[in-house]
């Protein structure tokens, strides 16, 4: 199940260690430029390097194999690959009979009955998602009078950010964080009810992505506590302006027009420094278990352009998808 | 977009002062027991009645059109529907020109170019999570060694919540809740990557169900502020189970056969009986607004049922899925 | 799998002796003019009565569950079904051991271990069209300015239908039949590449449709002998008119605009009032068969109507897709 | 739309002149032996180099980018692309204005707004079925018991192919085929009333491969001229074994276990080397074309191995759905 979307649809493969890592980019309208160079500005907000993150260094050029002719999208599917470069694949061997804590080891050794290629977390990887900054790339340019931002509001459970980072870098420990997602002139009208609504799409894509647990929409939990006075957000003026956005600019699953607001929250990453007591499933012992490997103190930290992503896949995919369109429009 | 599901497919219709109401469940095994009277408690457990519910009474029984055949599953689709009985359509004419704040009034108009049925809220309705009560009683006989159950754990902010609806019915205003649904004894190793991760299959359908404004799996938005060396599970014996639970019984998107634990938040009804100021489309002037109708207090009350509907679905579709079943398992 | 559509949906279900059958159409545009007689001429088409049809009498009057508010589609789904009222159900019973040669009974009981429903051929009936020619009107609408017409040109080999028939009934045999399905004044360039070309959808629809043994677009199998210089049609005018039209209206399954032209094959009714020998699979033994019931002689009599209906279904999906629209139309 | 498939699915990318070819493999089981060498067999035959086939010269190594683990499948997705290598992109200028008879160059114009790739016809080149036929190498290996034999029976309308083929040769014209493909032992029972029969799921894939203008199974137009009571195909044994094969294999839209039959018309390639007169868009008159490059006399050569694949593809796809399985088989 690598592929989403209904018209405007990625497929995604690779594994961490593979050879490759890529994705397929399908019903893209016709005539829309794009340059290899379009690429650079959101994989490099998705790179390592900063403090918090990850010391495999990968160049992460786009190598477009089809999909382009002259500049332009040409209604063909778009192809695009990177290669893996920096890979140190001896890190992983023990984890088949000690699968790391949090991490997905467990999971794809039963479900793929010992198959699966765990180097790195294979399929499971943080890597992967390069193919979705990539497609977001594009999406971005369908929906393109819309304003997509994310960013890391808290770490580890501070607003201080550098800081708390900095101290998990000291623990040797690992950090989780928030991160928060706003359109602004987002397109009016686009969800499907009942099964693809804005959220549905959002949460789909967005729960796709590793480390992600939960999401919320406008007030979200805090609604939960709120009284329907008060969370009701009343119109304001002709074009559906309203005066509060509890909403998060979503009525009934369909974009208001009004601001788009939701938080993501991330785990902190599963592989950490710390020393960590765990079941032996060789020796049927319990054991301790020090990962080794090159990992982020804060994925969290290179996630907003890859949040920023999903949500222009979701949005081409439902603008595309828009019957009204076709007759009223 | 009104089915869900790639083997088990749910498609849903009805408006909620239309004809009938119901649901296509498709992809079903054959050879499932299913009569008339195992709807009757999942669907007592959605009904109004309670206080804090809706004074609409309707029936709710369950039409059977198609699929089963001498008390069993037969392999063809099944389509239930039932009658929309108590319908009091005159309420609605003025959300025409006057969209009550927090409803689809507003989008359904845009979306439909005016052509949308706003009686009742129409297609929007809560009334049309009465096919996926239904769905869920099918779905839950295919996972059926999973013991799956959701609860209200508090309304408009509190656990008391008895005591919450009454101050909420008395100020004759609407409140917001938790839910949290966990699954027992839940099948090991389904859920897809990359796209349709456990999480992404249930939040998908969580967030078609209306008044849903999050999502957290496990620990959830509080794993953001935790350490890795915290929030990781470790294991403690052969069989996968894990020591702590943050993961929610869900790791890479897949389950690792511990109990899954998620939580949703409603938000307040939307029909509140507190007057309003909002905009007047016909007359482009602010103006006051009191809904009448008759609404739900908390509409959380009603949805635990609705939330172990969705999950029992989007499990029974991983389940049927799973591919390493045909060769390995 | 009784979904069909990427963006206009159908699902269709029932059984031939069941409660009901009927369709969900979802996707439909909102503002589409719909009432109930504008089922009628299609239905009647699609209806028994004629010389060569079965006796079966079944009023088949649709009832709308949803999707029409106030005469016009209101965007969402619309349910439509009819009641099952001439059932003769004991005619059925001996199948199960001697399954009919030419007929679904001997698959159906395979794949769903004994629970299908084999009365009158349950899901596997032709009675399940009805949903087709239902969908099939609303299609109509969608693609308004194409004229379909769909037409039987020979049964039993003979082009003088009537007779081929007359002669039939009097050997107390049935007979198959060609239909030829053409499209005046199609849509233009809608089909999508690689895989939902116009051909793909129009087959993968047709072949749902039960006794279709072939299908051929343009000159079809009769290409096959043809050189290239011949069977090339030539462009004669700026709007891509062609002076022959062997590719049937399709190049590189994408509409050309010319018309559309293609032919099916319909085997004759697997039910004949010919003793026939075949096995029994409770005694294990070869016997001598007399299927009774009621059954059509040659059911492609009414069957022009259902391609015509699957054509328009398929047309209207392709239109709904052709993200071209979007941009540059 | 350039995927196929429910559970086993298919995704197909690239342009004849663009830089690579591939193929995404989705939903295929672990543990399947896979090596490079595996696919050089089907890939051979699917060559030119023959008498009849085109000059062009392509390497058509396989490049696994993903998805194989120490020489089994591992649960992720295949990503295979090759590398254009014998381009000669010169030929194509001025097909922009005088589009081909018979090709897709006016529709791919028309309906990508003047953005399409025409070199070597683009995404609409049989180049483009390289993917398949590595696909059918993996489908194949899901569907191993099965024996899937495709073969050219005639060509431009004689069964002395060879003769027929150094005619055309001769003549500098193209002619086309009919290519006859049968399973021996194949899965029994697959197939998905109503609307994924097995003649659904095989036509809509054998209607995607570019020159395929018509599919006939078991007896197929001929059953039009036939009598039920000689069309019908007894049983003869308790495995479900008929005295006759008229069905092909097939009722119901469900494999009845026998052997599988269907036949494909292939047209004579559009391109030709004889003169031809047409329309030039650019100048509004008519010209005479000659059509030079490098092409096929009778691509129908070069297609049976297209023509396995694509069952084979339809056959996995249809296995891995089957949900009977899950409960009962």
């Amino acid at each position: 199940m690598n592929s989403f979307g209904v018209i405007f649809r990625v497929t995604i493969f690779g594994e961490s260690h593979g050879r490759s890592i890529g994705v397929v980019i399908d019903g893209c309208p016709p005539g829309i430029p794009v340059g290899p160079e379009d690429f650079k500005p959101d994989l490099v907000r998705r790179k390592s390097g900063r403090k918090g993150t990850t010391k495999r260094q990968e160049p992460d050029l786009p190598e477009i194999l089809s999909g382009i002719y002259k500049g332009f999208t040409n209604g063909a599917p778009l192809a695009i690959i990177t290669t893996n470069k920096d890979k140190i694949s001896s890190d992983y061997d023990e984890f088949v009979d000690i699968p790391r804590p949090g991490h997905a080891d467990f999971v794809a050794k039963t479900k793929y009955s010992g198959f699966a290629d765990l180097r790195g977390s294979g399929h499971f990887s943080g890597r992967i998602t390069w193919g979705l900054v990539v497609a977001g790339v594009i999406a971005k340019k369908i929906s393109k009078d819309a304003v997509i931002a994310a960013k890391l509001i808290s770490a580890g459970g501070s607003t201080d950010i550098e800081r708390a980072i900095n101290k998990a870098v000291k623990e040797n420990d690992s950090i989780g964080g928030i991160i928060e997602c706003r359109v602004k002139n987002p397109p009016k009208a686009i969800g499907e009810p009942f099964f693809y609504s804005f959220e549905s799409a959002v949460s789909h894509l967005v729960f796709s992505v590793p480390a992600i647990k939960g999401i919320e929409f406008g007030s979200g939990f805090a609604a939960a506590a709120m009284k329907g006075s008060v969370h009701n957000d009343p119109f304001i003026d002709k074009n559906g302006k309203t005066s509060t956005n509890n909403a998060g600019g979503i009525n009934g699953g369909i974009t208001n027009g009004n601001e788009i607001i939701f938080r993501v929250a991330v785990k902190p990453t599963s592989s950490t420094g710390v020393e960590q007591t765990t079941f032996n499933f060789a020796t049927k012992k319990m054991q301790t278990l020090t990962v080794k490997g090159r990992h982020d103190t804060c994925i969290a930290l290179r996630m907003p352009v890859i949040i920023e992503a999903v949500t222009a896949i979701a949005m081409a995919d439902l603008m595309l998808i828009d019957r009204g369109i076709y007759f009223h429009h």
